[in-house]
């Protein structure tokens, strides 16, 4: 495969008619080839047209047929062998190792959303019969069932240039569900973005699907993702990104005529909690997880913990020496762009300047090296300042960490309580403990979509019972995830039919069960077919 | 019980700070007695701060003490007797019949929301265990749980005083969910309202329940409304009414610093299709259905029918011959509130001043008597018209209906097309015909939440299956529904606990399976304990 820099438009490349750019390898400042062209407005319009088009089809599509469609995407991914590897360490300074890990992590979610949707359970199908003897009046004869919501944009985000882009959660999600899908590419892995896009649009050919049922555009500001958003056809959007990025989306999809809903998955600062007896038993081997967790991906992941509770006192000191001396030693990381990377810089001015942080360890400072690249930080600081200070529990995105002495575990609960909404949040205790600081662990959950318990928060399982998602500003909308199985409720919306010939019904939801799935047939799930 | 105009506060009765006034008695004009006070600001302060402690105790009640309370509530709303019912019709101009159907549905869903949550279903319990083997990395032990949103909002609506009011719809979902409730009455129905209130402060009590788990506020504007959706405790908001209503709420949500669900039930044209065969079988019958569902509660139904498209032709005449025949016999309706009258009368001289519709058939007019009447009003249309100016699509709350004239099957597909988000679409037609016409059927599923066939709109079945949703501007969010057990799914937030003690778990995630529910172990439904 060659990256052309073009757009994919229904099926066909087609140079963006709204300029160009390059992308630029992190690691030394250079700019890779080719140009990247740039979707102009027109073309814009094109894609969601083919979208809308697409849609009355792909629905009815049969869940099979979708589900060989999804594996068939991780497979034409796969075969892209080792350039996509490559194009993804020039892209993002990623390492092969997660260059390669990513892309499994990938074409594993295809493969999870094709076996899922087979097994018919998101279609929530609900039955209850004709009751026409029933008094004072009849009880008519309704069946449930989730559709696709329609054409979905999906942004590419910036820091999982596989996982969480072209062929990510969102899009995955979306083709699981039925809908079209429209990807924003981020415009700092362009090459990587088309190679995927190249892939799926292989994968669409070869099961004969509407050839809108997946687009790709990029730009390098914000026009194409804005008309997206506006378009009339567009029923949902996912978005994995920054605070202000998500923000502003929510904002223009809620001024359309007919607001839609957007998925942002906005960041988090994922406090950790350290209970004073795994303080004590395991105060070094606690500061290497927490390092490594927090510098993983060069600090540059949702999930990374950017703050530490604990009780003052010697355990602690231990466990806070044992993390300087890592973080002493830690190279300078690279960052995955120059934008990134100068605000991660600026931010640690502002902390620094601002004097309510102290510095407990930095790491190797960039030493005029060419690229992106920035200094592990770590900060300490008191529950007390913490809590006059709300911009400290913000989000840095890049690798640094706040370790927050607490005088005490009253101190320590109070200043869970006033945590912002967060992705994660995390224990550690033994059992004990954490038995004795339920009132904690229920503050965690009231707050957080998942509480990791003896673990770190980065690594987030894709499997049905994952919760990436938790209160805002953690997201924009709490009740649904954008990881694991249950990611594909963002995407469908329940209808109902009333006394509709059984023939004409969809398939999930005729007398037979053809399917064979479970449904709730008055009342009680069961697989067998209504008599 | 008497009616006393109070507040009910986190269990506490209180004249309101902010003023009174006096319910009307629609078929003769006449005030109510008492005068009804009106919360203050502090009032509405007090109730939401009690809701924030209610619900952290109440989110950890068994879900068969939580059943048995919703039951409860039940039992105390039939222990009002004549009382109630008396006071629904005084306060609507409803007749007794349908106050006491409507107590009956208002229970029966409360008992249904009670049955549904001890089946566990609606947790959605997913476990993926740990695989401490797998390579490259571990799995660690993954476990889902929806749990209560927090502290909920219910807008009593004016048209159901019971079923969509003080312990309708939205508070059985949301008490049954596990969510505080505070409950802002209709001012219409304040009498009304306030004997539920009654009911439900008595369950609350013998069910030894935190007080704060259920308020019930009154004003006649829109401060106390404004205050609760503002205020930073209250996580999500239930609404039944205007368009208008419902888009100010929603916009109040998204103004907070942190915005929150609202779901709102706006109304709905609920376009019905006759199909040129049922036509010609039926006319006569149809017709008689039709003027039935459209009149019926005076029109003030968010399913009413106000839209029948049919190809031109004799049929068609026989069907609007008989349907305007049974509207000229129609007696004034009695309107439920001054207002609701003014407007409704305003919206029929509007339409019949700016000319693009024909009179087809009116009913009595009201004849000097006090209280608030309308008049039974039948418009011709076609299919052109109706295209031109959008604005005849909207709802007319109140007995007007409109039968669009289509030039043939093409044309009335592309009115279709053009309807904007319904709760309800209806078809008439053969199975023949139905088969014929699926094209325009699946265009109705696109629009509109619930497909009726060969029925009637009116009549929102309490169900697992029912769907009382659909598309902007129906209501604000078409993935819910507002009516049937999946309506609990708007008050819940999924949560997932990684490696937490098996010991410290809720009880629906616990190995041994002590509520005995299905779950998705490992991918599997099943309701075995875990090994």
């Amino acid at each position: 495969m060659t990256i052309s820099g073009k757009q994919l438009i229904g099926g066909e490349w087609t140079a963006g008619d709204g300029g160009a750019f390059h992308a630029v390898n992190p690691t030394n400042g250079k700019r890779l080839m080719p140009a990247i062209s740039i979707a102009s407005n027109r073309q814009v319009e094109a894609a969601v047209r083919m979208a809308e088009a697409a849609s009355k089809k792909f629905k009815h599509t049969p869940l099979n047929v979708r589900a060989d469609f999804l594996r068939s995407c991780a497979d034409q991914i796969m075969e892209l062998g080792d350039e996509l590897l490559e194009r993804v360490s020039e892209e993002t300074g990623y390492p092969r190792a997660r260059a390669e890990g990513e892309r499994a992590r990938t074409c594993n979610q295809l493969r999870m959303f094709a076996s899922y949707i087979e097994s018919g359970d998101y279609l929530d199908a609900r039955i209850d019969t004709a009751l026409p003897d029933r008094q004072p009046l009849p009880r008519p004869d309704i069946r449930h069932i989730n559709q696709p919501i329609g054409p979905v944009v999906v942004f590419g985000a910036s820091n999982f240039p596989l996982a969480f882009s072209v062929a990510g959660g969102d899009t995955a999600a979306a083709l699981a569900a039925g809908c079209p899908v429209i990807v924003k590419g981020h415009p700092a892995h362009p090459g990587t973005s088309e190679l995927v896009a190249q892939a799926i649009a292989k994968a669409v050919n070869q099961a004969d699907l509407p050839r809108g049922v997946f687009s790709f555009l990029i730009d390098q500001g914000h026009a194409v993702g804005a008309q997206l958003v506006k378009a009339p056809a567009v029923k949902a959007v996912g978005f994995t990104g920054s605070f202000a990025g998500g923000s502003a989306l929510v904002a223009l999809a809620n001024q359309r005529p007919d607001p839609i809903p957007v998925f942002a998955e906005m960041g988090s600062v994922n406090p950790m909690f350290l209970l004073p007896q795994a303080l004590k038993n395991n105060a070094a081997s606690l500061a290497a997880g927490f390092v490594s967790s927090f510098t993983m991906g060069s600090g540059q992941f949702c999930v990374k913990p950017g703050l530490v509770f604990a009780v003052e006192g010697p355990h602690l000191e231990e466990f806070i020496a044992a993390a300087s001396k890592l973080v002493a030693d830690a190279a300078p990381a690279v960052m995955l762009n120059d934008r990134i990377c100068d605000s991660f810089g600026k931010a640690l001015d502002e902390r620094i300047s601002a004097g309510d942080l102290q510095i407990l360890a930095q790491g190797k400072a960039p030493d005029g090296q060419k690229g992106f690249y920035s200094q592990v930080t770590l900060f300490g600081s008191t529950a007390a300042t913490i809590l006059e200070k709300p911009e400290l529990l913000e989000e840095t995105f890049g690798p640094a960490s706040i370790i927050i002495r607490c005088r005490d575990e009253s101190e320590m609960l109070n200043a869970a309580r006033k945590l912002p909404g967060q992705l994660t949040a995390t224990l550690h205790g033994t059992e004990q403990e954490l038995a004795d600081f339920a009132a904690l662990a229920d503050q965690l959950v009231e707050m957080a979509g998942r509480l990791v318990v003896n673990g770190f928060p980065t690594g987030v399982e894709v499997c049905h019972s994952m919760v990436h998602g938790g209160p805002f500003p953690a997201t924009s909308d709490a009740r649904f995830t954008s990881v694991g199985t249950n990611a594909i409720m963002r995407f469908v919306r329940p209808v109902c039919y009333q006394n509709y010939p059984e023939a004409l019904l969809p398939p999930a939801l005729r007398n037979h069960n053809p399917l064979g799935i479970t449904r709730l047939v008055n009342g009680v799930r069961t697989a067998e077919p209504i008599a």
